[in-house]
């Protein structure tokens, strides 16, 4: 690591300019004739983001956004590499040129800086609050950053909600998002709680009328509540909208602390975008000295059987009186269809162990599930308790035995302060009985009651889950919490989250045909998601009543080990499904899930994406490629394989008749030679995908 | 402990009527023509409580209100003698009689069941949802309750306020509460909620025109909020209003579940009303296997010094940028003046062991002050870690040493989930050294946000401090909680608690002359108040800018010992004001705290209380009196003494100058020979007082 100080300096004034190192980006920042502190962003010579106000309004009617002058400046720059734990590539260059400048407000003598970060990819900038004399405690009522895109952009959103971001992804002009909004706000999900006017969710996707890709995030969420966009679809001016608590205050702050970054990668090449490092590089280092427990992880599960409609259930009982901490359930009446039996999770441990899998999810193995449904009971479940028939020392000592892990489930359902009491129990219970992952989930309304899954507590909950975690050495896969913020990179542990509509919409016919290919431009930016792919039986009406059908081929659904990526990968289906296909299951069973280099082939954000990448510390490499509802070819160039050498891929396709809606399941499997030099073309069936997998010839 | 089978029967239909074990009282329970539930209560042949309406609104547009058919009865009866750990006598009696009734909804099939317990001094009913196929979880919108007095009462009443108690008492007819309300509510309180329309807090004490003496209140306040009144002033009609939500939700319910219980206590004597066990007899008895631990407290405190404006402060820094966990105290400066450093506690460790008292309460031990007005600011104080000129392990040696404890302070401003974190490592931090007693504080705002201090989440949380300190054999004595409700028979740790204006607000100015008259009428019903009296130095000028004076005159203060029942009694003024007046320090060096027997000699609400009590175990006794700012004559009646025997009195008195106003340190102090023939008059300054000990004669 090195730091260059640049040789450019500033007069101290009202205004700044810097640029991005490969000069593609150039930032300008001015205080305006209010003193409102303003920036612009011009991207290969022309304006991307025009003129754009910043500021806050904080308690009892003071603002942090008028009257400011500007006290001093400060120009940095940074070039170095660094490796995360797990991810896309093993070295991540992170250069940018930084712009730093203190204000401070003529009427009250309030302090406030900012910092700029131009990248070769984009922007990133935050406000920071120093410690000073006269404010030390404040209540952010209102942000006001502004991205003023000024022209009818193609978006790719979903309304913007402070409870989930489980919505499907619209795409439509910005022009076009209110025409639109009420639809796309029917939809039935377990917590839903709008923005106020008309916003949508970040990540935000967008595409100019001249073809620039803009993605609108932000990076390293802390102490801090998330942002959504409001839409200003007269000037094309996007804002920022905190979520609120129960009476509208955002941010409870003290001085000596900093928001997060404001950040926007954009390109003319959309495949620039999915390559960028921009949020992750904004993210500080991690500070853990000892990283060796944090593993990428491949895993089967409990879990789609409950989905399927096939009976079988979370809940160990039906009986109507259950109180966590009192019942006995060793006297209740099973249901006779639990899940989480014993017997049943020793099955999953054996195909696991047979097939390459580190890990077996069990959902629905601990005290409290008859009471899932009681979003607004605040004592929910045990985590430190299992069910009579699941016997946590016996399928300790098996699943060690086949060399297998369990992964621990921590359904909250939200009721979040009873989880903080239970979790340092329920870390030690899992260490004591060899779980080393757990996947938390908060379906339902927020308790404390008023707040929001993405509000400034909940942030803070979530990142105190994962360093609590941490101490026991635990990674963590959030469902249902705040979308990431490639925090990832400082708490490696949080190896993953949910976060979007995920496979288990599939179940509910609620996953539209270019759904991954829009998710890779939007939730993906933040961080890896566990979107638990690997559908092979995609029509549900085999198990019983319910009537869903997959979005997918089948094949598309092994693209997605490459496409949507993440160090913890479900092979989500039920095993006598992958033991029907065993020829297609080879490709699950070998790709990696840790990644040495990432190679974008093609990408269009809602048409299509294809990927290849190296497998961590092997000379092996993987391809997916998925695309929308239309039928296209797809081009690989293997370009990216060392010279002259000489591999075999396996080529998963589509079958010349498959189709998502009308033949989901046929596929063709082929080997074919290729090196560096090879250029393949490939057919995607509608809704369709293909996963290569690239081995030495021997 | 027995139970008497009652042979009453009732033929189910729609009525029931039972009369308390001595006749006075007839209660009738009804479904009137909308299928309500109406209760009637007579007194002596008259009606007390006219037809009085039940129920309640639930989530999603259901009731449990109307359309009840009633599907049992039954009647049960119980007279019975127990002992509570700590008391104003050692023998309380425990005789009603019983009638509990089976309600189901004919629309819904709901089930709802109600209890009456007659008792010769009142009225105790409670809500009971017994558990049923068709509800198992749901949300208390609305409780019903109507109290019909159809009488203009005198009332002796606060605002209705579901953050505070702290308010003084007015005393006016009901029908001029309103012209008096805007008034009311103006005080400078930490956290105040008013209750939507006109509303009084409980318990409320009243008066009919015919002089019948009525307190409403309420018992076992146990997983639900706390009710205020809502005042009819047309047609003298109360009714249950509940500490809300954030969204107006009252509680959240599972069937299987009981209501708090509804109290009336009622006499033509205002003495039966201050000798009612009524709301202890409603709480279920302790299942503490081992009370041994718990044990009546007399103390001092490093505390009023931060109140009288002398310069002593709870902060040790002055500092700005104070973060707990992160900040490193020992490299703060200092500011010079923090109350709670080693050698000062040492002083009154010293004086406490020299005067018998068993404690030292200290106030501002711990890191956090700095910010302790930040009141929405979550992470406030450590309860672990000391400031750095506070040497816990010294003093917890030097304290032992002396057979001195040191009582723990754990000011949590509110910042409740964080204290919850921190509860279970405080708990152990006292064991650790030495600690067995704590006083709890809640000023400010409740974290969670949106909650209230008498609202059922907060309701539950002091409980949960409660039941955990006594894992840990830790006494709690709680302030700005919710008013009691008689839970110390069930939890006799729970020693005292404040929940009203206490002598704290003397250093404001803040409390009226008649105060100590009206609290033993309302604060006081529901359990042991730590009112802190004792303040000899009542005019604050002494120690600089401070301009309050006390309202009352030194020898009231010494009444106070005995008119307002505590286990737990400070003596609250400093060391330097009873080294000034040894002879008065007498009495509070002799006065004990728990008692065999109580006597009401003589009580009228907001004018006067004559009480004495016999000392837990001793032949020794005890009699105060307070008055108004009417100067008054007092009888105080010897006959409680044991037939035949000779004791020496000493009394107290205001001497015959003596005016709160402007001689309140005037007073005499002389001995007579008394025997249960003996009947002294007292004369009572302007808001005086007298003590008198009561000595066998040797």
């Amino acid at each position: 690591m090195f730091f260059l100080c640049l040789l450019l300096t500033f007069s101290v004034g009202r205004a700044g300019t810097i640029s991005s190192p490969n000069g593609d980006f150039q930032l300008s920042f001015s205080l305006n004739g209010k003193g409102t502190p303003v920036y612009e962003l011009r991207y290969k010579g022309k304006t991307l983001i025009g003129e754009s106000e910043m500021g806050f309004d904080i308690h009892a009617g003071y603002n942090l956004k008028k009257n400011f002058e500007l006290v001093d400046e400060q120009a940095d720059s940074k070039d170095e590499v660094w490796h995360p734990v797990m991810g896309e590539q093993k070295d991540i260059r992170n250069r940018y040129n930084e712009y730093f400048v203190a204000l401070k407000q003529d009427s009250t003598g309030f302090q406030m800086n900012l910092r700029f970060r131009v990248f070769d990819d984009g922007l990133g900038f935050r406000y920071e609050f120093p410690v000073q004399p006269i404010l030390r405690h404040f209540i952010v009522k209102k942000e006001y950053t502004q991205f003023n895109l000024g022209e009818d952009y193609k978006a790719f959103w979903m309304p913007g909600d402070f409870d989930s971001n489980e919505y499907p992804t619209n795409t439509s002009k910005l022009s076009e998002i209110r025409g639109m909004m009420d639809q796309a706000k029917k939809e039935g999900l377990a917590c839903q709680s709008f923005a106020e006017g008309l916003a949508v969710q970040t990540p935000l996707m967008l595409k100019s009328p001249e073809g620039v890709y803009v993605n609108i995030h932000e990076a390293a969420l802390i102490n801090y509540p998330a942002m959504v966009l409001n839409v200003d679809d007269q000037d094309f001016m996007l804002s920022a909208q905190l979520a609120p608590d129960y009476e509208g205050n955002k941010a409870y702050l003290q001085t000596g602390s900093v928001s997060p970054w404001r950040t926007i990668v954009a390109s003319d090449d959309a495949r620039d975008i999915l390559a960028s490092n921009l949020i992750l590089n904004l993210n500080d280092p991690t500070d853990y000295s000892d990283t060796s427990w944090i593993k990428p992880c491949k895993y089967i599960g409990v879990w789609w059987e409950y989905f399927t409609g096939g009976g079988s259930t979370w809940a160990y009982s039906d009986e109507l009186n259950i109180r966590i901490g009192e019942t006995d359930y060793t006297k209740l009446k099973p249901n006779g269809h639990h899940g989480a039996n014993t017997e049943h999770v020793k099955e999953y441990i054996d195909f696991a162990a047979a097939n390459g899998f580190d890990a077996v999810l069990v959902e629905g193995w601990n005290e409290g599930w008859e009471d899932n449904w009681a979003y607004m009971k605040e004592h929910i479940y045990s985590f430190t308790k299992a069910y009579p028939d699941f016997d946590v020392e016996e399928l300790h000592r098996y699943a060690a035995s086949k060399g297998v892990k369990i992964i621990m489930h921590h359904e909250t359902t939200s009721s979040v302060i009873d989880y903080e009491h239970q979790m340092k129990d329920a870390f030690q219970f899992m260490v004591d009985n060899g779980y080393s992952a757990v996947k938390t989930g908060y379906v339902g309304k927020i308790i404390p009651r008023g707040e929001h899954h993405d509000g400034q507590w909940m942030v803070n909950h979530y990142l105190n889950v994962v360093k609590t975690a941490a101490d026991y050495k635990v990674m963590v896969n959030s469902h249902e919490a705040v979308r990431p913020t490639g925090l990832n990179r400082t708490y490696p542990n949080w190896i993953a989250q949910e976060s979007a509509r995920g496979t288990e919409f599939e179940s509910f016919n609620g996953n539209r045909p270019d759904h991954t290919t829009i998710l890779p431009f939007t939730r993906l930016m933040g961080g890896p998601m566990d979107y638990t792919p690997g559908i092979f039986e995609g029509d549900l009406s085999v198990y019983g009543n319910n009537k869903a059908k997959l979005s997918s081929t089948l094949t598309g659904q092994l693209a997605l080990y490459v496409t949507m990526y993440s160090p913890l990968q479900m092979a989500a289906d039920l095993i006598e499904n992958y033991k029907k296909y065993p020829d297609a299951f080879q490709f699950i069973k070998d790709v990696a899930v840790d990644w040495d280099e990432t190679h974008i082939l093609e990408a269009e954000p809602g048409d299509y994406v294809t990927i290849a990448r190296k497998a961590k510390g092997k000379d092996a490499w993987f391809v997916g490629g998925v695309n929308d509802e239309n039928a296209r070819v797809a081009t690989v160039d293997f370009s990216f394989l060392p010279k002259g050498e000489k591999y075999l891929a396996t080529i998963y396709e589509d079958g010349k008749d498959a189709d998502w809606q009308t033949n989901p399941k046929s596929y063709n499997i082929r080997t074919v030679k290729v090196t560096s030099k090879t250029v393949l073309k490939e057919r995607l069936a509608r809704s369709g995908g293909f996963a290569i997998s690239v081995f030495p010839a021997k």
